[in-house]
């Protein structure tokens, strides 16, 4: 921690700031300059220091030098960790497709698909059973019978079921029938909900917040983390900007900056990066030239008569594309597909 | 509904839009112009629509012209909502000044601050039992015990509480002892903790988003007041964006917005929408000119030894400075503090 | 600027920073900790250090600690900088109300106008006779005889004449016409503009780029006044952000923070700011609530058939309301309309 | 444009709408709802209509449903244009590589890397004569005489060469060494320089604005081609978002967004977009499987040397390594490098 004095801050404000980087378990360090004095404080920076310095009189700001999370880092483990269940592997050298509608609609929407999307050569599939949704006047999915609609689908194709958990009492049911517990954008910061996916045991999919910082985003996992669950899958879905050509802004620098950061493995989902759905195979293929371990997209047999998210889902067609061409990017970064 | 077809769909492509738009239970009415055809479809605006349109053959955007909201709207009631609970009223005539710590820290604190705050003009007190915080290695608060210190508080002074709830489980917990049920900016879309709320029949105080739009600000109060809960107190408590001088954006433009397309009332919350203590009185005034209900402000008796939150909190002093500048300018409104 | 070391770096890249360090002309201090060692670079903070040392092997990251600008600093002067031309005045007790149309239209409309605001109490008349737009096929303004009708609605009224200039070459023939020079968002970095407008003595109206952060807006002010022009005038115009309910957003905090970084007087533009007639009101009397020292304002006789930015401009008996309610504003900070 | 009236809009204020459609050379048609009426006004959307529209009592909001720009857009133009100029092609299946050092420092520094980047197979040569910089204080290029150092690198390897403009009157004297016109990010709505380029007749170089949406950067390119010259190459850059781990937030959609809208090429700047040389290589990948028609990236001998912008800056050797991967990836998209 470097606690910045103001230019007017006096011997006095100085040792008392002292005193209290002493009080807090840490060992400081004067450095006085002709303009300003600053105070190194060394020793492990947990939270809550930064609010006990910074309200001090004559502190102008208080600067932290070491990064927030620590599980989550790749200063504790540098090798990746890689993501198995059921069949899908995400952080080797394998691209995981994780391909399938926005919501499950009903029984034989989901087998075909499924069945479709295995032939086309998908790694897991997803779908919603319980849908967050911006207004209460939406369809907010079919719960516990879409939960067995998508069991069935894995019955018929082995592939493993990727579905989102929104409360923490649904944990329990839902990890019953899916294979990977997805955390949803929104629900990013909802600290209940991590704790008890980290404590399922299930690999978790945690979608980047819609205006979370990297540190936020690594700290949310440290939360599933903590709870003794390391297999935590990382995915970038598009931030908020002023842009508004598209639904969301999609940052592929998340990619290579987080593969610096930290083991886990990290995914995009250039459905909901981009809202269009011409302009996800672009993104796909970029994706993963950026480094991607994996994909996670929306494709409906008919997109126009989609219950949710119509308007970026692509069809099987579109996706039997994606798959040919992203096959060649992977290739050319050394990976599968 | 406005469709907008591109400039190359032909009369197909158009007819099938317009076959859709019955089909969908609106009117639709074909307007041809030099370069583009629009199909304009008459009637309610429900979800789901704009995702059964646009994704069609020659159809090249889809533009709603209504609100998506029905409750929280003006046009469905003219007169504002005031809410009233044990001597706390918001959205009448008064200004509401709402203030406490970040964290109930312990008994003696609560309840002193609570009668240092009361003596000083507050009309309640608040003061979090359950943090949401960050990182997982932070203060999470003292949950039901803290509770239990805040109802102490609220013994020995009369002020009205209002306390956060994070998850729907804890809505029964935190109803018995709150009188108004915070609902946190990293919250403002769990819909299960919305509907928890709603249900419990108090008083809610609902944060907005710091990536949300005004429309999903409202759907978030509408999915409350949908479930029969009529008492919702907006929160602008500043939005993120690339300033870095300050925690977060604050947007006052919010205030007389939501005044024009609401009848509920609105307040703000200087002290995360700065994020530095300096700038909170400031805010504060310019939040009253601006229109707003009422003020919820972060005091302790010593902010840098807050257990959170201590760079933005103010001193009972500056609180004190605040009531008489913002009774002024309360008057100056035609309001009174 | 502080240095933080990654946390492999081992002493002989320490040494390396030390030696460009003292290469720098800075005097250098090691601070080793236990995961991480930082070496603090003491001394003047000009530019282009951050630059020379991030690039280091062993380097994780730098950090500046000392504001980037100086003649715009409230510590190189303590006392508050007031712009006085002829008969405005900003930055004093008095609260300056600059008003008038986007464009200058033509002299009839301009003169009226002018001699209107001049009753309702403007301190000075604004008026576009340069216009920067979007698209090349939309209105640019009158140019040299937009000017010559501001010189003569000032010779009708007295009131001061503030105009934008959006050239360097143009600058010599708005400043023989305009009283102050008014910088466009798009131009707040366009530094030849800047330094043109810093020689020509006038004062200056620069307003904050739509993505810019306090260090830059004090930069570009820091051009101006290097230039030996002293009259700078800044003005919060509004930033681009997710927002869509409102043309931008306006950040009133701007208005605390910079009265206590800058003495250079600080006004705020309501009209661009939330690009509705509607919300004007609300937002003057916030910002003057907020610590402004002035505000600039769209005002037209018929706003729907003013030639640019019809939307967000009031006409003259909203104009008038605001003055009333200003006052009242003013009065309860201590300050006078 | 669709002009939406106010629920409560009576017939008065609708045909008044009418009437004022038609003065602006539109055809209105007007559409009863049950809720709402709404009116189109079919007809050329030109520049100024919205603004004469939405003040109008009645109108709750208007709706452009055209592109506003025109010379820029596939509609009037299908094929792509190719840019062409001293060996130079951009657009075409060809992906240029522009590289060189953020600034002109010396002659023997440019020469000697245009020579090793021209060895490495460097399309064109960058390089800042006039710098435009944050600070008055910091370095602001050799400026003539770093156009002549340019002009011998050129004459000594026949690399093309891009360089900055930053002023109109600047124009002519780049325009005789230069072989491509960059204009900046914070000069992209500097009309008087997107004029003065596109009178010269030479190849424009466009940077996104940091703020900048899509139709404000057509409407920018615009300004060029409508001054008669067709030679304009567009680039992304990155924006400003609330992401603090990057310089700027690099939006790779804007790749395949732009290549719908307009048969202008597109190419992307990884070291601006990125802002750490760490970053460029993986999101030089990307940008290509996007497909971008080149990319621009800042090469230095030494990068902690540099006299600006050394923290993105790669050495030739990384250079080399993203020639070698890009050329794997452009093979991937049937493209070649």
């Amino acid at each position: 921690m470097i606690v910045v004095m103001n230019s007017e801050a006096g011997d006095e404000a100085i040792e008392r700031v002292v005193a209290q980087v002493k009080e807090l378990g840490l060992s400081p360090q004067v450095i006085r300059g002709t303009h300003q004095t600053v105070v190194a404080a060394i020793g492990e920076e947990r939270p809550g220091l930064l609010e006990a310095l910074e309200p001090m009189t004559g502190v102008e700001k208080v600067l932290p030098i070491m990064d927030p999370y620590k599980r989550a880092s790749r200063e504790l483990r540098a090798e990746p960790t890689i993501v198995k269940t059921r069949g899908l592997e995400i952080g080797g050298k394998s691209i995981a497709m994780i391909a399938g509608p926005c919501s499950v609609e009903n029984l034989e929407q989901i087998v075909s698909i499924a069945i479709r999307l295995k032939a086309l050569g998908a790694s897991a599939l997803r779908g919603g059973a319980f849908k967050p949704r911006t207004s209460p006047y939406s369809f907010q999915g079919h719960k516990l019978e879409g939960l067995k609609m998508l069991a069935a689908a894995r019955d018929a194709t082995g592939l493993a079921i990727v579905t989102e958990v929104m409360a923490p009492e649904h944990v329990p049911m839902v990890a019953e029938y899916a294979d990977v517990l997805q955390i949803g954008a929104r629900n990013m910061q909802n600290y209940q909900l991590l704790q008890a996916v980290g404590e399922s045991g299930k690999p978790a999919l945690l979608k980047r917040g819609m205006s979370s910082t990297m540190d936020e985003f690594l700290l949310a996992a440290e939360y599933i983390l903590d709870r003794g669950n390391p297999n935590v899958i990382l995915c970038e879905r598009g931030i908020r900007t002023f842009e508004d050509h598209t639904r969301f802004t999609l940052p592929l620098t998340t990619v290579p900056y987080l593969k610096q950061k930290t083991h886990l493995p990290v995914i995009v989902d250039p459905s909901h990066g981009t809202g269009k759905a011409s302009l996800v195979a672009a993104m796909s293929k970029a994706s993963i030239a950026a480094g991607a371990d994996g994909l996670i997209l929306e494709v409906h047999e008919d997109p126009k008569k989609a219950m949710s998210d119509g308007s970026q889902t692509i069809t099987p067609a579109a996706f039997e594309q994606i798959m040919t061409d992203c096959r060649r990017i992977a290739e050319a970064v050394d990976r599968a597909l």
